[in-house]
């Protein structure tokens, strides 16, 4: 039998194995921050009539500016930020998931002989996408508490120089707020581009200021956002970004044509007709995210601050064993290689509950 | 306003413009090849339901594995060669359109410092994305007709020594058949990957071997194929390709985690197990193929000989005024850039007859 070692693979990919959270079939699943509230039923009603619709002409290849759903993401973020902010039409760009549209940026921006800039522990597929499109990715430190300041950051981009700066807000996996100041002083820093993941936005303080306030004047900022997390669409996979139009053009030039399916394109505008049902479950999830906050705590773990639906906490002295533990009991949840940490995504209340009650009743 | 160029893209991508057919509203569109057939009723009914069974879970992540579908389309490989040839799931890959499956080939094999042979006039994307993955597109020349004789390119493969292969069966944009002969001297004369692009295949005349007859004990040797063509399923971005399950290892490695939508896969699947159904066009359009390159040498042209869905003319005195004329009338076609030629996709017996009508008008 063949194997990957007979192959003329490359180099650098000799020896490593897929990225992937385990595909696990739990009976409650908080390990890859989903909602994990089913999407309402009027609205699988509604998306269903667009799929049938779209349907009738997949003989065609799809819009390939997908101009519908861009008037609709743009009009989605006029409406949702907290800030009095107006995103037109021409300002956005959509892929097949964040991991998409991220890859794009760097296939723009990055490259062969170019660096991105980020700051673990963060998002980990960022420093994999920067690998994919051979981008060499460099990281800047972060303060107490998994925190970033104005002046750590800025002097982390002093530093590096870097081509693309890649922040996220609220960050992953560790739930952490990012201040404005802190996105402002990195782009003032920076001569390249300044990408602010924000796939968790929606679970931020109501009220809170986002950083698509910060886009007018800043060419070469970009706000990425994703349905799979609020809305309740991770499986529809649906990123996009924000950005002065000047960037879109520059994504067009790397997209492989046709890359959202007209499919894709028709199910991700009709869940957006009905955004306010599929955001109903915000507020739900954001109690429970507080009460893990406080719950775990209670328990003698040390959560850290988070404006995302899912918990960082550390204190916890084996955590392959409590993944194990908790695994035992049909809850899977997530290491993501901190020392003495796990993550936890916030579900229903009923999720929640048998979570801390496994974790309560376990020797720690 | 910003431009472009005032945003620090990489140097390669300056003053590039995107790729793209025109997506012009036309009555009659036979410009990309596409089947101009709906698909029928009852298959949209089928794929509606199964779409509408995955929204239920869309809050979730889809499976990684595409596990039902490489299942699928094992099957449907397995009965639609006129070879007899099995192939198994393991041997499946897939990815939003077989650019993106040839996108994850050539990360994987091909790459910076790594060179992709192809055979132009081919399928225009394969140099675009050889570009887009940084990997050196070098060019083998043809032999009369566009035909491609195994010494012809064997000796290409000795020139260039190639970590890829790119061959086209039938080529686009030119129709031409490609003898398994020749797919099998460049195997035996190269070292790399070999990948054959079969978009087309199931337009080749009944009982036609095709290249999935000769992956058995070639473990280097890649089979692309669409739903975009005679599966009328373009609109759905579904491309795969069949190999050796080191190779499909290897792909694992690139592709973005989540990168086949839940509905994507549900409405592939469900189309595939229609798939007698999804290919009863495909008679009917073979006989439009045929009609064309009867009628087009009858008004003087010289079509060339076609296995595809489309037939390249040449003897076209001024291709641009001919296909304006025909965009006069509603009718849209291809100038692929080949000196006195156009493309037209064979459609619809009316579709034909009225592209035939208006060129027969004409003055030549």
């Amino acid at each position: 039998m063949t194997s990957l070692a007979d192959l003329p693979i490359r180099d650098d990919l000799r020896g490593l194995t897929p990225y992937g959270a385990p595909q696990k079939a739990v009976r409650i699943a908080l390990n890859v921050n989903e909602n994990t509230h089913p999407v309402p039923d009027e609205v699988v009603a509604h998306v269903t009539r667009a799929v049938e619709r779209a349907l009738r002409s997949v003989n065609r290849y799809p819009d390939r500016e997908f101009t519908a759903l861009r008037e609709q993401l743009a009009g989605y973020l006029s409406t949702a930020s907290a800030s009095p902010v107006t995103v037109a039409r021409e300002q956005i760009w959509a892929a097949n998931g964040s991991n998409e549209v991220i890859q794009h940026l760097l296939q723009a921006f990055g490259g062969p002989g170019r660096t991105v800039l980020g700051f673990p522990p963060t998002y980990s597929m960022h420093a994999i996408i920067a690998a994919g499109t051979g981008t060499t990715w460099v990281t800047g430190q972060r303060d107490a508490d998994f925190r970033l300041s104005p002046a750590t950051a800025a002097a982390a981009v002093d530093r590096h120089d870097p081509d693309v700066v890649f922040l996220c807000a609220p960050n992953n996996p560790t739930g952490t707020p990012l201040g404005l100041d802190t996105i402002a002083a990195v782009y003032e820093a920076s001569r390249g581009i300044v990408m602010v993941d924000e796939a968790y936005a929606e679970f931020m303080p109501a009220g809170e200021p986002d950083a698509l306030s910060l886009l007018p004047g800043r060419e070469r900022l970009v706000v990425s956002r994703t349905m799979s997390k609020a809305f309740a669409f991770a499986g529809a996979r649906l990123g996009y970004l924000a950005a002065d139009p000047a960037v879109i053009d520059a994504l067009r030039l790397v997209r492989l044509p046709y890359h959202l399916s007209a499919l894709t394109q028709a199910a991700a505008v009709a869940a957006l007709e009905h955004a306010p049902t599929m955001l109903r479950t915000v507020d739900a999830i954001r109690e429970q995210r507080d009460r893990l906050l406080v719950e775990l705590a209670g328990l003698g773990y040390a959560p850290h601050a988070s404006w995302a639906n899912f918990v960082l906490f550390g204190g916890v002295a084996d955590p392959q064993a409590t993944f194990e533990h908790l695994l035992a009991h049909d809850i899977l949840i997530r290491d993501v290689g901190l020392p003495n940490h796990l993550r936890v995504t916030a579900g229903t209340p009923a999720e929640t509950t048998e979570f801390l009650d496994v974790l309560a009743r376990m020797a720690r």
